[in-house]
């Protein structure tokens, strides 16, 4: 157990930007709301995943919607905590602690927001380690683990519990009624127990975005390369370097999708990437080429700070560095492709893991 | 109090789809079953209004959904079930009754076929008084009964407990939920004490309807006219009489809806009627003359027998009569008309009452 305060809270802030892929939400309300909670409600104990008691029950915390919808439409807290009382009355138990399902600017800071207004700790896990679009991406999906009994609560006091007959109509339907409450509400859920958090969950991760957003101010301070720290935390890759000269976006289905073109620069001169996204960056390729594709992990950095740019953030002329970093292997089976990989989300292609497509598999 | 055998579901059944105005649902579909549910767990106690002690918890039970999807996706009983089993639940409270929300070939059946199979007694009122197509236009919202919590259920086990800051969210979310759902649901919905029952609720319509039913056989049996008995226990007029010429129909926004266009024959010779409804007849006019609109009572007979024909089963060539009748009384409060009068339908015209459109007000 350790604790997190505002520090811990500036450079989880950054790292869940970064594993966010350019979706999970804006970061800046994300902190915001975390920063106010502590200031409010004292420190968050976060724990390791082998601090858990097995039969403890935990319920994650999440924020459903298409991000774009949410920067106009600030949650002001209370959503999360309906949310939450309302699994909790209806499991008829006490919840140990909470946790984030997915790594993002919005959904890794607003459990740590939560977690802070209640008392509670935060499990140092998620069920993503990086963002995804849909509720039935996690590895507790894989794991056999049900979405439901799920709350939805939004801004105006209106909740729905779900109970379905798997995470997909639980998808299907909280989508659905989402769009209808006004394109963003809060969620309670996946419970779990201890046990089935140990065996589904991608551990460390709140640990791992809080190294990578010190690297970044560490380097900045320093006026080192920021995102050499970057590749060395995540394994990754530089995919390409340029500079933003299109981008195609619409809310779709309560999704933001679209297409970013970038013009390259440096060593990239003379060629374009163009960066696919659903809510995250899903697929980076150039005129001839795949550079990274989903399940791994694509995330546009800011050239001169390092700092993770959001598909929202990305605006013409914006000059970045884009990367590319290998998944949790759990994406990587069968099971995991079938949901996540590239065919899930209308790509005619195969995965191909990025170490191959960058010809470093040796490393 | 008084039982519900097959004899009396005969005569709810025919009595339900004259009040359902077109709509409420396929007569034949909620007929067939509650007499299976009778034939298996025998017949069903009627209570009136008057029966139900004050304290006791009544929740009514309805199908949601476009009626020409339920045809295709007949509900197995399990639904209602479940939808019920849940709000009791969660209410945490025995429930003495259940009873219709409105008339009709479906939503007056269902709540009979779901006592039979609980052995819970009906009583003898609903919310309407005649079939609407959303939630909130019931007698009990203008008396400000909420409709959550409520309950819907479907056929593949999906389940969604709705609580919402009024009963207009409660449509909106349920609506886009039941759409996504496969477009028909089962649902528990406004939860009441007797005394509420009693204040806001539209009582004796199953009665009435029985009534209506018997009067039809009972002509048809004896080569008497079966629609002069329809008026008289209605206080309805002749609006129209002809043939049915066009039918135009869509499915939109979990809606039937559509206009037809009948010939006149008999004294309405020369003269063409036009019929707009969703999911029930709304408003009936002449080129150059409205007859009737909602929220008082359009229904379509069959010329020869007297039977009502839903708006599916209104076809080219049918020889029908259309009559109008007189809605309850509430309906024609400046707040009945606000949630169920022509404006709110689309229609820019004011509500003018059957009684003044066929110069008749004085009877």
């Amino acid at each position: 157990m350790r604790l997190i305060g505002k520090e811990e809270i500036e450079n989880i802030a950054i790292g869940a930007a970064l594993l966010g892929t350019g979706g999970g939400g804006d970061p800046y309300i994300g902190k915001l709301m975390a920063l106010q909670a502590i200031e409010e409600y004292g420190p968050i104990k976060l724990l390791n995943i082998n601090e858990v008691p097995d039969d403890a029950l935990i319920v994650p915390s999440a924020m459903m919607g298409a991000p774009t919808v949410m920067v106009e439409k600030v949650p002001n807290g209370e959503e999360a905590v309906e949310a939450f009382n309302s699994i909790k009355e209806y499991l008829g138990k006490e919840v140990f602690a909470t946790m984030p399902i997915e790594a993002g600017g919005v959904n890794s800071l607003l459990p740590l927001a939560l977690a802070a207004r209640l008392g509670l700790p935060v499990i140092d896990a998620d069920g993503m380690g990086r963002a995804f679009p849909e509720l039935q991406m996690v590895t507790f999906f894989l794991n056999g683990v049900s979405a439901t009994p799920m709350v939805l609560s939004d801004e105006k006091g209106n909740n729905l519990l779900l109970n379905t007959i798997n995470s997909v109509w639980a998808e299907r339907i909280a989508r659905t009624a989402t769009i209808e409450m006004g394109g963003s509400v809060m969620l309670a859920i996946y419970p779990m127990d201890g046990k089935t958090i140990k065996a589904s969950s991608i551990s460390n991760i709140l640990t791992l975005e809080e190294e990578i957003g010190r690297s970044i101010r560490e380097a900045k301070r320093h006026n080192e390369d920021p995102i050499q720290e970057v590749l060395k935390l995540t394994k990754g890759h530089i995919l390409f370097q340029g500079k933003v000269t299109d981008i195609n976006r619409k809310t779709q289905e309560g999704f933001a999708k679209g297409t970013a073109s970038i013009e390259g620069t440096h060593e990239f001169k003379e060629n374009e990437c163009f960066l696919h996204f659903q809510n995250e960056h899903l697929l980076a390729e150039t005129k001839d080429k795949v550079l990274c594709m989903t399940p791994d992990l694509i995330t546009v950095l800011d050239s001169d700070t390092g700092m993770p740019i959001t598909t929202e953030g990305l605006k013409y002329g914006a000059r970045c560095v884009i990367i590319g970093m290998p998944c949790d292997p759990m994406w990587r089976t069968p099971k995991g492709l079938e949901v996540t990989g590239p065919r899930y989300f209308g790509y005619d292609i195969d995965f191909t893991p990025i170490e191959t497509l960058c010809g470093k598999e040796s490393e």
